[in-house]
């Protein structure tokens, strides 16, 4: 079986697992208050050129999604996402359950915000019998693999500054965002043109954990308390700093998501190679192809995959996804037997 | 330095790192929905001869707590607890940021609730301009590492079955209650006396991970929803089910929790033959003596532990743990240190 | 100025204003616990058909909905609504602030739903990372002024039977919805079609307050307490049970309805002839004229009246709404008016 | 029947309903954006000389209390209250169900705070694992019928500013406090020293009401649409602006509230030289006997009262409320009957 199911469906990458073992017998204090998380922390506000931030470590993205923004919002205030965006569609209302609405926004299918998209409704919002949106959510790579431009990000980051919007965005696939071919932002220009974003870990090469940056000093205050009371502590707390810093310290976790790109991206080129159409061009480390409704009995047995939907009565778009575990053969072996089949 | 800071302050037990490392290059299918978390369920069901109970895996004591108790309650009902219950004064919050109050019921030192303090309370509650108090929650051992007899935990099963009100047990430490000198009760006494109760595996050998039980079936429904609402689902799920199944297969959870509480009572004893008083009589691997203000400095340098309190104005409490990875040598080496300092 | 800004700007209707001052200096128990309150839920229950419905008593709409709906969700349990739904665009995510998500649902211009648009959501949120809908909310009239008739409202209350999904009806103009010309529902119908619905009082002819009414029995536990909990219960509860009494009594609760029903009418018919076109054709007492914005300059010196939003760069969609207090002499003068103008 | 139950058993003041009466007809434009409303808004600014502050009426305590505090706080930052408070013990976790955890603070039988009482809670809560105290409630006149003095609420505002603690008062019957005896407080001071408070109407002589007003300016922002957001801006707005007008232009708030302040204190004198005792020296509206409990079976048939508690076991606190609408001759034939009875 080749595996394209997801990209968190093995452990951490070996590189990481040392890093635990390593520290596995030895005292350290609990909560994230010990020398490896903050080692780690500093190493990241460097990555980013951010003396300032305060960088956060929690378990997972619904969880590092829904405490930020609980930290940063009043009751009244609302969330701007993507109709497609993971707060909305994939997180069995998290955002709601903390208080807060989500405005759903229609985008293109790549998933991605602009101005021109946020305008209307904050239009509409001045009737103060509507939630005030205070924060635009946004992920890089989207849920549809899509990667936002530095001219795109610059555009937006203006528009929220000047309607005194926060944006925030969900890092779970920033390696990958970050090594495509169509990407031209650093860590450095995403840490500041936004407000706070997350650098992901599970799906790319650790076993859990997400690094939040909160680069406006105004959203920093008491997080701790929140992420308490959001159960986002993790007791052994090193744990999250130890894998980052393996991850961060000697550039492997850009590594790893560029090759997972590369695989996808060759599994992508070839697969339309052979006639088979994409529900959109991704640039990143998942691709959607649209399927013969008769191929999936034999895909089933080939690899592992998700449905994505229907595109029609006949086709079915499924989702691909590489990742630091999936050997560039894999692809090839692939894209060989899909041609036997077609 | 003697290491007594806590039972969460090394990473996992040797036999577990060995068993996430087999698995980690495996592809599992995520979320939980995997074949050892699957297996470590069913584990457990026979383990606590609950053939019907739902097992639910989460990473940390206070998402467990939080989660089960929203998934629980209604709105207007409320949790009864120890003033001293770990969801009262160490969550920040987070049963009430769910939107639930706590009654603080006063308890003696032992921290253990009885029906004749509960039942004043629900007296009160009959009045409609309050909330309904719905479930009560415990913890074995408790916070000043009491244990409940089974004799003690039957009564507040009956009265709890009696009155409505659900009995929820915090097993952070279960098994160092359930090896202790002092314990009478089985897992499966506890599963049929309670309506869900977890076991711990942060304080107890894992690198994170805690068992929540569902023994009534009437609060299993939908729980996965609520699960990933509050952050407490891991995307890679099989970790926990893993790591438990290598603690729980073979007793090893019991054996090293067993050693802890005989570490930690080496140490009780020793220091009352040193004259040095108890704030409580702890039989399990938490202790707290109360040592003169004077003799701080001195043991700090000693040993690592926490501050419990001001005894009087010159007199501190002082918390010590043992855990699976406090050799007794520690307590042997800490004692006649602490003969030398006195 | 004629008066056709909205249903709530004058006090109450005069029968009310003297049942209010009849009991002014009577001593009554507070609450709600008053023989005022139980009298009035008795006529409601009598009047609806429904021996056994909980009638609850509360001050406004919002209120109403957001208690009503917390009070019958479990945390991940969330709401399909029309996106022109009230709760979803006009009650500043009261609903979310109860934790709970509003999954708005495309309708057309009538703002009415039908299982084929509910469907495709319900297979969709089988995934359980989503939330479970489970509570359909609709209005009768819509906030388009239209009315479900009874074929339509049985098959919802069908669909939604089968799907296990709670049909709630917001019924702030449900006076309007049942004396229209294109109603086929009695109170009867509707009790016996949903599980819960209110009466609206503060649209026609109350000071202010709603009359919710839960027909289904499991849906009543506790709801005393939860309203208290929401800043539902009005101390002074009598006042809600005696106006409505004065309204539900001898019928004139519906009387007046008509009578706004029949005014809105007469206004909507006389722009049409003056060649005025709609928005959406309302049967109601609300009505949508399309005008040209050259006319908005002398419609404010005309008549007190919405902008509801725009139909083209040229062209605006204005709300006019007729009460009990607006008589039918100001759609006489003002349709003399408007012809002069136009 | 003596009618001691509660100071909001009838409906208003006849010079209320006259102003609501006068009213009735006239159209006004909804939810608070009137001509009454902010004329009353500027009344009250000026009678508490805060020209800055921003008042917001709103229907009921609960209500104003959870909404106020909602506003105020962010998710982590709790409440310090006493046992006694109104929020703690009668509002159904209304606070908590906003996500904020009340912290109860046992104080002498009077209820009221002090800066003594505050401040160990405050060293305990600087552990970041614990929420964060930020707002201080505080009742005047208190559950007990005990009123502040100006010493008392100056020492106490000082400590909430030193310890960046907001200072609520909760004024439901804010008119008894301040025409008590006891009392050498002016509206002006309370609310110079307090950062938001309310001036109560329910329970003196509106048929709904309180009218908040915050004095500080950073907790001013966007207040409305949080109001709204909690069912607490009524449609009919004007409603609260006219009662309140009514009630504040020619200072009949103070006048009827000190009525019930003195017919509460006859009985009060009466009762003790009938060697009635009492639960505390009550210098406000309330007053709190202890009686004997083969006394009641009469008392009910003379009066209406509340059972506040058990004194022992054949002695019983009632409460007897005196408000606008109790005659002085109630008092006086009241003591003239228990003489007979004793």
């Amino acid at each position: 079986m080749y595996q394209f199911r997801n990209d968190y469906s093995v452990g951490c990458h070996p590189v990481v697992l040392e890093a635990l073992s390593a520290v596995n017998t030895e005292h350290v204090v609990g909560y994230g208050a010990d020398p490896y998380t903050q080692k780690c922390a500093d190493l990241i506000r460097e990555l980013c050129g951010t003396p300032n931030a305060d960088v956060q470590f929690m378990v997972g993205g619904t969880q590092t999604n829904f405490t930020a923004i609980a930290a940063f919002l009043r009751p009244w205030e609302s969330v701007l996402s993507p109709v497609s965006g993971h707060i909305n569609g994939h997180e069995s209302g998290a955002v709601e359950a903390t208080g807060h609405k989500i405005i759903p926004i229609h985008t293109p299918i790549n998933g991605k915000l602009s101005p021109s998209l946020l305008l209307p409704i904050l239009d509409e919002c001045k009737d103060k019998h509507l939630t005030m949106p205070r924060l635009v959510y946004i992920s890089d790579a989207t849920e549809t693999g899509s990667v936002y431009t530095k001219a795109e990000l610059t555009e937006l980051s203006l528009f929220c500054r000047h309607h005194d919007l926060f944006l925030y965005l969900d890092g779970a696939r920033l390696g990958c965002a970050l090594t495509s071919q169509a990407n031209d932002l650093t860590l450095t220009d995403i840490a500041s043109l936004t407000d706070a974003f997350y650098i992901g870990g599970t799906k790319n090469g650790a076993l859990m954990g997400e690094a939040l940056v909160i680069t406006n000093q105004a959203l920093q205050a008491d997080f701790f308390r929140i992420k308490k009371q959001r159960g986002a502590v993790l007791a052994k707390g090193w744990l999250l700093g130890v894998q980052f810093q393996a991850l961060l310290q000697d550039g492997l976790y850009f590594k790893i998501a560029k090759h997972a790109v590369e695989v996808a991206q060759y599994l992508q080129g070839g697969l339309k190679n052979l006639g088979i159409p994409m529900m959109v061009e991704s640039p990143t480390n998942q691709i959607f192809p649209i399927v013969p409704n008769s191929l999936l009995p034999q895909l089933d047995k080939l690899c592992t995959y998700e449905v994505w939907g229907k595109a029609d009565e006949s086709h079915t778009v499924i989702r691909l996804v590489a990742s630091f575990a999936t050997p560039l053969d894999s692809a090839t072996g692939f894209l060989k037997a899909i041609k036997n089949l077609t």
